[in-house]
């Protein structure tokens, strides 16, 4: 299938994914517009001048997401900038409309320093219900979302960092079972560092893995480094920093490989350094750091990508529906890390036997978004 | 009609006004989704970095206008910040759909200097379309509207200004029919020095009428006054600044009293110092400079209020609907002057026969979107 044909014939048959519609479907009569506009709409005004609390009573934002993107690190392609992000994220605003019913607003940002671009989210945020930020270079991503969290009372979730490390914990804790592991007593090998990386390296030392090796292009991210910038010196706090060497010293013995780094990166000769029955998550994309077939015969027990095509796809949108879902409806103002590690035990829940082919639900799992926003409270 | 009961009502139960839906309505499998979504997006992505120009080929930004206000001079509340504006935005949002299918997103503001109004708008407008400013106070609204028209390359509009302008020009084109004037040789009088009464002055005098008085709080608008902000100062150069003196002594054999001040400022006595059969144009809201039944009563001719429930509302939505339809179908990067005369022309000539009670259409009137987008070019 030649998706990029089908894709720009699409996006310009319809101009575009999304539109809008208004809730009230019945005929707009000279009453209701005198309702909805003025006269009558002065009244909710005053409501919410007077209480805020009462602004997702009264208008759209009880189920609204912005999307937002400064278009610095946009799926594959890099820096393009805001206009090529645009497509993305209004993608993401469709995922968001089709899977969980949420009506989004992609915002794309001319502006790139972690200054103006949490200047101008905070200014604009009382317009929405929470906010997506989506493709943001690491490492300003970290600032930019560490300080929208501290200074809104939005749920304000960077789908890139967590969304993918959500669901990583999800297929990691079914494969587990699957090779009669505890992912507790496991050795895990994460290469790539980036907004991904970091966060599942995070999140898995917060859900209590044994040792994490952290790599990067120069190898093995330890404390005896000395060209560290400053994110990747906090990632210390997260990994074993004790052991120097390379990606192929890292794998002796490990039992999980998870890559989002570069295509190719793996080997059946580095996969035999690791531990029996290895588990794979080779989620550089579109190409993974090694491909299915020659990860089987190299021995892997368990593989997982971020390719639809594969079993076992990491995708985002098996996470973010559920958790923003949850978040606007039970009127959640932080999105934490206990949320994060309820999300992934529920959708490794949801897979009723999990075997070495399905350890993550299918994106179009109808169960999924009302169970993770069940967990989301 | 208790409209203020009926509004939160129906804002209540609808949770608003605007949702959103997707353009694609068919089936959306896994061949779409990956069409829409990655991997096929990136080739929508790469195209459009290449060339910025294809953004509305390929995203909704074709048909998408944001609504922008900071709330700080709302409907007849006053400044009652952003979160109590957003009823009105995401009203006016509704009206944009209504009445012209146009895609808008209410954006609210929580800042509120001139420079840090254009600079997050700045900062967010790749994601739109066109943008229309919306209840930003005067004098700030002037120095913003300007600055923003000159650093983007979409349409900017303030529809309190030029809206109402343009529909104001509109109904006196017809007025003067009916009192068999020539608006060249008549004398106006406009109270009010705020956004709609300065660009009704703007626009009156390049439509090339003929004295304009300005009156404000303290009398006459003139270069005698040592008390005039900097706004006023430059009101000076489209009204005759060499008359001083009270709105009584304004009101001397004016053929047209234009009112965007407070209600009750006009009464019986004051209208016989006009010329005969004169006009009124009395849009304080909700109540009026004077009410229609004592205007007529006193020998006023033609009557025009802001009200729906009086004939001759003097109603923004007759007017920006058609002029984005007609910037975004037409590709018009700047809504000018002559934009601007050229959509009251077109709306006076949409009533067939003018009368007392009949100088402006109705909003209803379908005819008033395409006919207005078609001189928009």
């Amino acid at each position: 299938m030649d998706y990029d044909k089908l894709a720009l014939e699409l996006h310009k048959q319809y101009k575009g994914k999304i539109t809008t519609k208004l809730r009230d479907e019945s005929t707009l009569d000279k009453t209701k517009l005198s309702a909805y506009y003025t006269p009558g709409v002065a009244a909710v005004s005053r409501a919410i001048a007077d209480d805020a609390s009462l602004l997702p009573v009264y208008t759209w934002t009880n189920n609204l997401v912005a999307v937002i993107s400064d278009g610095s690190a946009v799926l594959g392609l890099g820096n393009i900038g805001p206009h090529g992000s645009m497509p993305v994220m209004e993608g993401k605003a469709l995922l968001f409309k089709h899977f969980a019913g949420i009506d989004s607003v992609p915002i794309i940002l001319d502006v790139h320093t972690p200054d103006e671009i949490v200047a101008t989210v905070k200014a604009i945020a009382p317009s929405f219900g929470a906010i997506n930020l989506e493709d943001i270079a690491a490492p300003q991503c970290f600032e930019i979302e560490e300080r929208l969290k501290a200074e809104l009372d939005i749920p304000v979730f960077h789908d890139d960092q967590h969304g993918t490390a959500v669901v990583t914990l999800a297929g990691l804790i079914n494969a587990a079972k699957i090779t009669n592991r505890s992912l507790s007593d496991s050795k895990f090998v994460v290469v790539g560092a980036g907004a991904a990386g970091t966060a599942i390296m995070k999140l898995l030392k917060l859900y209590g893995v044994g040792q994490i090796l952290a790599v990067d292009s120069k190898g093995i991210v330890s404390s005896n480094r000395t060209d560290l910038n400053e994110a990747k010196q906090l990632l210390l706090e997260h990994v074993d920093g004790s052991v120097d060497g390379s990606l192929a010293d890292a794998l002796e013995g490990a039992d999980v490989f998870i890559g989002v780094s570069q295509p190719d990166l793996l080997n059946a000769e580095l996969i035999g350094r690791m531990a029996k029955d290895p588990i794979v998550f080779a989620m550089a994309n579109p190409k993974p750091e090694i491909m299915p077939d020659v990860a089987k015969a190299a021995g892997v027990a368990v593989m997982a990508t971020g390719r639809s095509d594969f079993p076992n796809q990491v995708n985002n949108a098996i996470a973010f529906p559920g958790i923003f879902r949850g978040a606007l409806d039970n009127g959640v103002k932080k999105i934490t890390d206990d949320h994060k590690i309820a999300a992934a035990k529920v959708i490794a829940s949801l897979v009723d036997k999990p075997s070495a082919d399905m350890i993550i639900p299918p994106v179009f799992d109808e169960g999924l978004v009302p169970a993770i926003a069940n967990v989301i409270r």
